[in-house]
């Protein structure tokens, strides 16, 4: 005899657009808690960001006080290390055992503060405890803002693989504040960008043509063109996850991961020291000039996202594309992470977006060729 | 600025309740991984089963090599402990590793055979591994199939708390199989029988009574006796996740566990030695006494159902219950796992449940004092 019981599940992210948020004057935070209700509040900070930016702590400190007199804050933040290559099961767990120290509950919230590694991380913490803690983040790269900060997944690196072991679990909530980008390192700095080109190529013309136009205003950090970019990118990412009728991709659906067969496998490969933005870099440039030989983009249009992507420091060129052979096997990865049929992302035409389902080993040999005569 | 995004999901369990599914005539398998199109099969059975029942390997590996030549399978079922000390993260870990090295996709399947607390680590690992394989489970025991095999929970034990770590993953299909209850020791055949107990003192008089008046055949495990029971006991414990409004327990939802405060502390103090249904066996009395002495229940039921379980063949003493300080400490720890406040399960009358918000220090001693005296 067969039964078959079915049930619905709301989830909502409410994702905030906002300056200054850590600032005393800002009741961005207060209202949201007053909302949320958590039973305990915990903060968790990338370590990282605590050194660039040293004046963050006692911002935050501050702001704890702050809200301590309304809600029920655990005084001292924690602060964690969250680079791609201590993105593992053990910070996870490791974080997992101090949510218990701290005695957080089903009905607590975790605020975390950080790159998207260390978003990553806490994130899968935060879902295994309890089997799920709610979750809220506060991105502070260019790259956690634009992309993977307004996303539904967390994950650590495993067995040699990227994001290997994880979960689907939406944040709560999200928060998008300029504050922290202008202190980013160059090269942290610099990760984002790549991300919206992505996004960019295969979603949008109308912001691919704005993106190009915007190099100068983007070396230069404007605020108002980084909040106007960063925008539309955060939200065709989260419009992409949200409206493709598969958000934690059970059936078909595909994340926009447009190069980034080729960057996940160099990213391993580097043993993370490649960061994701670098190596996204690479690998759009790699799947634009296979986009470009089968004519889905023109070579002006080849050029100009690498003279972008030139112009903004990424160095296309990495040693690791010497060898050729173990990036392959990259592909064969892709394909069994992402549950079995091949299915890599190109742009045709700029701003549109199709679904290859097979690479052609001379198309490949000549985009490698290209990448390394730049 | 804030935007609110929502989506919904949907979740579906498939549930059969079918004999012999593994024997050659029958074609449930089949049809099942027909509909579902996996891309490959995977079939984790518990060691103990196999220690158990020790034909059930070859009845499992005939019904593959069967299976195998329209689907992809693994051809060697892999053998996994599962008693509820192995549940641990570790264990979990090291599935996902073995997951890995065979190749598994997000688009594969896991059919894991075996008792509750080794569908609990399965079903972990299988949701930790790729953002989560889909699962089908198996339960092999009475209380696996009359109780957490059609749940939508897993998770395993750490930092001494039971279930701390674990996710809301609800499998794709359970098999109820009453093949696999002949072969079970007493001890672990007498578990379910305090889970299907819970669930009709607080949520169906009529199958308390059916219950009650069933001892001589359980005892004898009368197969047609098993069925009834069992499928009442499993669908009303369905039922009430999914008719709940609230399946992911996110908001004031309260799962079916009277008793169970006592029972997971008693279970970690015992590390694990005490089986869940023998904890919940003590659990029950101990809570049904205080909701006597809250005129809840008479004292003709208490009496009824202690005399029940004890003609079971539960023993109701155990000399942790001495260790009354640590004990309390669950109804803390409880709360916290819940989220927050304090709520605890009681029958009101029998067949209704009724939440309580606290507990009174001498209602309990006075419990204690009526469980110490049987």
């Amino acid at each position: 005899m067969e039964h078959i019981y079915s049930f619905q599940l709301e989830y909502k992210i409410k994702f905030f657009e906002e300056e200054d948020i850590f600032l005393s004057y800002s009741n961005c935070l207060k209202t949201f808690l007053t909302e949320e209700k958590p039973r305990k509040v915990l903060f968790v900070v990338d370590e990282k960001l605590c050194k660039i930016n040293p004046e963050f702590n006692a911002l935050l400190c501050t702001k704890i006080t702050d809200l301590a007199l309304e809600f029920q804050i655990e005084k001292e933040p924690l602060l964690f290390p969250g680079d791609e290559f201590e993105k593992t099961i053990d910070s996870s767990l490791e974080l997992a055992h101090f949510f218990e120290s701290v005695n957080l509950c089903r009905h607590s919230l975790i605020i975390a503060i950080g790159g998207g590694a260390f978003l990553d991380t806490v994130g899968f913490a935060a879902s295994l405890t309890h089997r799920g803690i709610r979750l809220a983040r506060v991105p502070t790269t260019t790259l956690a803002q634009c992309d993977s900060g307004v996303g539904v997944k967390n994950g650590v690196n495993a067995f040699e693989k990227k994001n290997f072991l994880g979960a689907f679990q939406p944040p709560v909530a999200v928060f998008n504040d300029p504050y922290f980008l202008s202190t980013l390192p160059e090269k942290i700095y610099r990760d984002g960008i790549a991300e919206m080109l992505k996004v960019a190529m295969i979603k949008d013309v109308d912001f691919y043509h704005d993106l190009i136009a915007s190099d100068e205003l983007l070396k230069q950090r404007d605020v108002p063109t980084l909040k106007r970019l960063i925008s539309r990118s955060a939200h065709l990412h989260i419009e992409h996850i949200i409206t493709g009728g598969d958000p934690f991709e059970n059936g078909s659906a595909r994340p926009l991961d447009f190069g980034h067969w080729v960057a996940h496998k160099l990213e391993a490969m580097s043993h993370y020291t490649l960061s994701h933005g670098a190596a996204v870099a690479i690998g759009l440039v790699i799947d634009a000039h296979q986009a470009f030989q089968r004519h889905f983009i023109t070579q002006a249009e080849l050029n100009e996202m690498v003279d972008f992507l030139q112009e903004m420091g990424f160095n296309l060129k990495h040693p690791l594309l010497k060898e050729k052979k173990t990036l392959l096997k990259g592909l064969e990865e892709f394909r069994e992470h992402l549950g079995g049929e091949l299915q890599v992302t190109f742009p045709k035409p700029i701003g549109c977006t199709q679904q290859i389902n097979s690479l052609y080993p001379d198309q490949i040999e000549k985009a490698f060729q290209f990448i390394q005569s730049l």
